[in-house]
């Protein structure tokens, strides 16, 4: 029942090389979701020499190879800068092929070209990879939230910028916290369009044109960077319990729009505050709705080509199968199997050799202890442990066994701990 | 070019109601999103005379009106409960009707037969609303993580359970926390469901089936509620830099799933542990995407049907357009009327009068100061300054007065402040 379709690539550089893997890995997947199955059949390139691991046949360097192919219904555009992807997509388009792009800086400054040629042959043009990557905004914009009347997008939507202000608040200087971003390779070795402000300015321009329905060029944002972030700035947010961070910030007034990029001061408890490190995130504040966030990592090769790829999966028709006609028996967990860190508590009387009694019994379990705090009472101590990830199970029983020692007076459910930290690295005060 | 297609609703409560007030208000939002003109035509009700606001001719007491009106494209379900809400949805199902569902117990319950139901008549059954409101969280999974392997989905879904918990760790006890949810309206006068942790046991059978793709029942999902949550816990918790959260948990382990929902300890830093309040969030972790987290209100009539319409849209074969055919041409909003809190510093002189003639200037440009700290130092003073909502335009204009003063020798560029509370709320340390 499935249908055959030809998909072609421009650019196969990090990004382009990871569709290539996502849909050859995905395609059952995507073959279940869509009906299609997909093939890859071209990628445009400048140098074939430089991909020395693509699949034999599939490089071009002729983009007449993509264009003049009528097998071809989809082209992902990967390939970045203006020129010639401005001129490639709207060919591509023109000859009524859907076009799916990650090219922030295309989208936001030529919209109303492409979106214009893409209506006029009846085609697609889909472009969520070129908004904080595989954070799914432009989908929950266009398809989530067809009835809210959106009148506010509030975002963090530079991971680089978000970075390096997240440092400063730990104490470095500016240049400290860059070019510590730059040795992680959150920045690029010419940071500017980063820390301009410009590379945000380019996705908030996409972000308003969508939420607000309208057309918002780039020209129209207004950007400052973090480049003239005093100390004394960030010392003040503290005082005010506020952290500073790059906000993009898009508000439809009174039926005009006000798109802006600027360092503020942000609320410790506004969700944006709690976005850390290299994370991007988007508020939407919507009539209907209230306010909806949506947060993850905003770059990257690999998350950049899951956007791309669900565009691909979009264009071709479908939303889904909304009820499964396909779908695996998997089997339950054997609930004791169930594993995680554990915090418990025991309540223990006080004399010499205890400790190494529940260490000993903990060990024959195979529970591993990553912290125990003892706490003295006046008839004797509690001891707060947390262990290493231990299966369910195999805890019950220890804890089973500590119960019928003497020395044990009672013990407290085992409750599981949520951490991305090791459990070792937890503080206790 | 628009069809004109009927719609019908089971129920006409707070989030009937609101489903239709949304209908109407956004129908030209939905024609051009869907290309549908969309007619409530019938709601089912128990007894009309509860709705005295419905409009003339909706309420229907008898299911056949609306099963047996082949005009009837689309039903949505708000009625709630197992029975007859499942029979009738069945029903609808197998007479080729598109069902739309905010019913979290009888998909949790019943979701292999409606899902078989719906594939075998060709329809859809969608159920965004059935999980989390308005949060996509449905949507996301199904279309923009088609192929991301999602192994595991973390979420705090019941935000009664939040909001007792979060008002935990500010020291009130259990039955205090969970009177003053029930004075705010987060929790039912009876609320056992979410204290059990029942509902969210719910929500997380839905979110793993979908995750997935395979079926999960409800009987298959472990969970323990926050009744028997001991202040030492919460104070334990706080030692270890963590807070105590009722935490649904869904993993694939080794092609086998595990599905809880249980108080657990989340570590300070992790995204589930900044969630507030009557808050839900989810988390999506998959290989192609590391983690996703959606956040928004979890409940509440408007909200419910806001997801309720969009999965109406989604269901009409619309995934919106892609490329705005029809669009607004809004104006930008001239910069200086650009309005926010705003934040700066002046270094004056420290000279009686001084503090009076920066305040007569600043109220002469409408600049209303919310908070103002001096710090005194050797030459003079910094005066930091928070300044409730102003026209950029207008404290552009009182900075460059203030600039000439002689008592003023230098100032900082404004920086807007982002915040949910006032800023006369702000802290200041």
């Amino acid at each position: 029942m499935a249908t055959d379709t030809n998909v072609a690539l421009l650019g196969y550089g990090t990004v382009g090389a990871a569709v290539d893997r996502l849909l050859a890995a995905s395609a059952a997947d995507i073959e279940r979701a869509t009906g299609h199955r997909l093939r890859l059949v071209k990628a445009l390139v400048r140098d074939p020499a430089r991909h020395p691991d693509a699949p034999a046949g599939l490089l071009t360097t002729e983009f007449a190879d993509i264009a003049g192919d009528p097998s071809i219904a989809v082209v992902a555009e990967a390939m970045g800068g203006l020129d010639p992807a401005g001129p490639y997509v709207l060919d591509l388009l023109a000859r009524g092929k859907h076009v799916v792009t990650a090219n922030k800086q295309l989208v936001a400054r030529r919209a109303p070209e492409l979106f214009a040629a893409s209506a006029a042959s009846g085609v697609q043009l889909r472009f969520e990879a070129s908004v904080c990557a595989a954070i799914p905004v432009i989908k929950v914009l266009r398809e989530a939230l067809v009835v809210t009347n959106v009148h506010r997008v509030l975002g963090i939507v530079n991971g680089t910028t978000n970075f390096v202000l997240t440092e400063m608040e730990g104490g470095s200087t500016y240049a400290e916290a860059l070019a510590d971003a730059q040795a992680r390779g959150y920045a690029e070795a010419d940071p500017t369009d980063d820390v301009s402000g410009a590379d945000a300015a380019a996705k908030m321009a996409i972000l308003a044109t969508v939420a607000f329905n309208t057309r918002v060029a780039l020209a129209d944002v207004d950007h400052t960077g973090i480049t003239e972030i005093d100390p004394i700035d960030v010392a003040a947010a503290r005082e005010l319990e506020m952290v500073v961070r790059l906000v993009g910030a898009a508000r439809l007034v009174d039926g005009a729009y006000d798109v802006r990029v600027e360092p503020a001061f942000v609320d410790a408890q506004h969700p944006l505050a709690k976005v850390d490190g290299a994370f991007n995130a988007v508020m939407l504040q919507g009539d209907a709705i209230r306010e909806i966030t949506l947060a993850g990592p905003g770059a990257g090769g690999t998350e950049t080509a899951s956007a791309i790829v669900a565009d691909i999966a979009g264009v071709l028709g479908s939303t889904g199968p909304q009820s499964d006609p396909v779908w695996r028996d998997l089997p339950r967990l054997p609930p004791g199997e169930s594993r995680s860190p554990f915090y418990f508590r025991l309540f223990v009387e006080d004399r010499p050799g205890t400790l190494a009694h529940v260490a000993e019994i903990l060990a024959r379990h195979a529970i591993s202890v990553a912290r125990l705090v003892q706490h003295q009472d006046g008839s004797g101590a509690t001891l707060h442990v947390v262990t290493h990830e231990a299966a369910a199970g195999a805890l019950a029983a220890a804890l089973a066994e500590l119960g019928a020692l003497a020395e044990v007076s009672r013990w407290s459910r085992p409750i599981p701990v949520v951490s991305d930290r090791g459990v070792a690295e937890l503080g206790w005060a």
